[in-house]
């Protein structure tokens, strides 16, 4: 954590600097005013001890998952998934509601089959990483090179991998900032290719999970035009450990794979959105973001069903609150934020016009788990507005991390068009347990865990949406970018 | 747990019975004596204490469950688990390894499907218990009725379950004794039977676990020859979740489901026994029983390969000690405990003759957790050498529990022939987050709670080995049973 003491610095320098600009010996007009009011704070704390009671987003939670289930872009579950949603938004009493088409690629999984055949026949659990090609028919069968990470597959000699199976070891690291994520998932995006140019038949890889289930996690292939494609497939960490324990005994290991997964025409899916008109400049917004696509293994309970109906839930407590902000609360539910990002690349293209009416994103995609802390990006001199954001999160626990919020990864996609964002920090300790897997769904889901959460967005986005200045354009650059990539 | 002081007062008794006899007064030969001398306690404190330093029991677990595996009776699987046991006696110093031929059942798992159609489409986590026949090639397709329990099924008007599929809701409760069991797993083993006999086409029961992973339980099916066989089928418990919820709507549930199991003619298995022999009276026996094949979806880790580890580890600790007990330790690896007891009964038949040289029974069948109490099955005057053993694993945390013990599932069909037996009680409460699944798995043992199990095991059976008198013929009828069906 940054010292507080530091970031109050830098607020009350942001201070000074304004006080010595021209008009700064007058009190500013309200309509630019950077910091909220003692009113203004007590309503946001209305509004969080509401949601504290509140569980509209359990209940649409507990709905999405049975009613529409798995929801891969440009699946029928993502089809039903848009359907359920904007449903959900009209019946919430959102305004503006409507579906914004997205072209989404159409990747669909089949069916996929690992048994180690020497020196002791075993089945494996596996599944085929999102966007691997098919095995041949026949399948492959060759001999398993250990590897730990893509660095170790650099200093290999090519010959050693020609022809065989890369298995790729490197295990997740457990953290409550997720970090273990970032430097695990490398191999599963790139793997393949970098296995694929030195002459491998096909990767399988540790999933990239801190869980000791036989359910292994899937994802995204990061896969470029000039790559050499092979198949990829992930094996659950008690799986890797018994091909390790094979591999451990010196004896060749062989092993043979099928996998049916395949590759069809891109197709539409669709941003489903909403809005909560503001009072006084309804031009203005503040975007609530989470994705409303899943992987297919699960009924994306944390990812992202509970980043949508968290986000639902708080916009909607904000319309029923007694006062309304005085900007547009708008919730955006990307489209396959999974396999791309291209709901959020296509709202930002569409919507780039329209950058400088967008006073503040957030998303929420990092499943329904313990607030911890705060991080913004925005000028220096709205961070003692952020900091009184923050102090109505205190109770909850929720401290103030810094100014170098990424957005996360839809939302994310809004920084470059210098839109300013907060990011809430939640325990993930436990979220790479079930992320991508088929163990996503409702029961790990705690409800009191999800109240918690929408009264952190709903506070934040009823004070963004009401501080009279906004909060200007996003810094560019971080010194550092915290949190870790999601997807 | 009774008390401790009535206990003592049972072994007391006892033994001023004893002083009423005939030859009471004076010291009793060595051959007769009912209780352990300092010295023998001190080699038994020196057994439980080497055997806490030795990983031979995990090392033997690794061994089964990564060479070997998934191992039902009558597979590759299972005779590779015997062809590996008789090598792993052999070369660990064992006597009289030998294979026994046991007849066992064949029952082949295939492919299983269960679907929602309506109200919301969803794909269930499914597999088929242990026994289940096959629905017809195109499945079946019925509205589902959901039951508590066999009770509930009862007052039910047949005319709501003919041409349904029964789905069997109740949760298994978890327990350090695992007593949620025996409760839970009656819809299991006789839910087909009596829902078919009621015209229902299939039944659906709520996995028989108490975990909320995505990994349905297996198990076997109680089935008489009279029995109408109908489908049977293990969702796991978010699965069962999920259809509730569907139920709960209201609306009609409709479930498509396919399954491809089938049964072929009987076929061999093979008892595994190996002995560590005598010093004095190499005749007489304390048999260490563990099950040698396992379920088919996860590796038998926990079950019974844990056992198989412990019991073998426990026998060549005895054989490795500096002075070894009377009577010889045999080792029995039985053959299909999960489908029928087949090894079991067949050890029962064929060593019937020398029931009376059978001292005692033991087995090791509920995985590696941490060992409670102790349970015994044995003549009252022989409390008092039980207590004495109970004393040497004290320090471990053992209790003395009663003279209830069944023997378990195997060495309990040795009971009836008037085998004495004890039980080790072990904190079952995560035992059944795993059993009969596929995360039954190496990765989930712990090597120190092997080790205790080894140490207990090892004390138990040299000390058994050694009494002078031995145990007399186990009491025939228990006032209670308190040890719950562990199948």
């Amino acid at each position: 954590m940054r010292s507080r003491a530091g970031l109050l610095g830098i607020g009350l320098l942001a201070l000074s600097e304004a006080a010595c600009a021209p008009v700064a010996r007058a009190a500013p007009p309200a309509s630019t005013a950077l910091t909220f009011t003692d009113d203004q704070l007590a309503r946001a704390r209305e509004v969080r001890d509401r949601a504290l009671q509140d569980d509209t987003a359990y209940e649409l939670l507990r709905s999405l998952t049975s009613r529409v289930g798995p929801r891969l872009a440009g699946t029928p579950g993502d089809a039903a998934a848009v359907a359920w949603a904007l449903e959900q938004l009209r019946a919430l009493g959102f305004q503006n509601v409507r579906a914004e088409r997205v072209k989404v690629p159409s990747w669909r999984r089949g069916e996929c089959r690992v048994e180690l055949l020497s020196p002791w026949p075993q089945t494996c659990a596996a599944v085929a990483l999102g966007g691997s090609p098919a095995t041949p028919a026949a399948g492959i069968e060759a001999e398993v090179v250990p590897v730990t990470n893509l660095d170790e597959l650099a200093r290999i000699d090519s010959s050693r991998l020609a022809g065989r199976i890369v298995f790729f070891t490197g295990r997740m690291n457990r953290a409550t900032d997720g970090s273990g994520y970032g430097r695990a998932v490398t191999v599963r995006s790139r793997g393949a290719a970098e296995a694929g140019r030195r002459g491998a038949l096909a990767i399988v890889i540790r999933s990239v999970g801190t869980d000791r289930n036989r359910l292994p996690h899937t994802g995204a292939m990061r896969q470029d035009s000039s790559d050499t494609r092979i198949p990829a497939l992930a094996l659950s960490n008690p799986d890797a450990d018994m091909l390790e324990d094979q591999l451990a005994s010196g004896r060749p290991v062989r092993m043979r794979m099928t996998n049916t997964s395949s590759w069809a025409d891109s197709t539409w899916s669709a941003n489903v959105i909403g809005e909560i008109p503001g009072r006084e400049r309804p031009r203005e917004l503040v975007v609530l973001g989470a994705h409303l696509d899943s992987w297919d293994l699960g009924t994306g309970a944390h990812d992202d069903g509970a980043g949508v109906a968290i986000m639902t839930a708080a916009a909607r407590l904000i319309g029923e609150a007694k006062s309304r902000p005085k900007r547009t609360i708008r919730v955006v539910l990307f489209a396959n934020e999974e396999f791309g990002l291209s709901g959020a690349r296509a709202y930002a293209r569409e919507h780039a016009a329209e950058a400088g009416l967008h006073v503040l994103g957030m998303e929420s995609d990092l499943g329904a788990y313990l607030p911890l802390g705060l991080r913004s990006r925005v000028p220096a001199d709205r961070l003692p507005a952020i900091r009184q954001m923050q102090s109505v999160l205190a109770p909850l626990g929720v401290e103030y991390r810094g100014n170098d919020a990424s957005g996360d990864a839809d939302v994310g996609q809004l920084v470059p068009l210098g839109i300013p964002v907060c990011d809430l920090d939640t325990d993930a300790s436990e979220y790479f347990d079930l992320h991508h897997t088929a163990n996503d769904t409702f029961d790990k889901v705690d409800p009191l865990l999800v109240r918690k959460n929408v009264a952190c967005y709903a506070v934040l986005a009823w004070l963004a949406a009401d501080l009279p200045a906004g909060f200007g354009r996003a810094p560019a650059a971080p010194a550092t970018t915290a949190t870790p990539a999601r997807r």
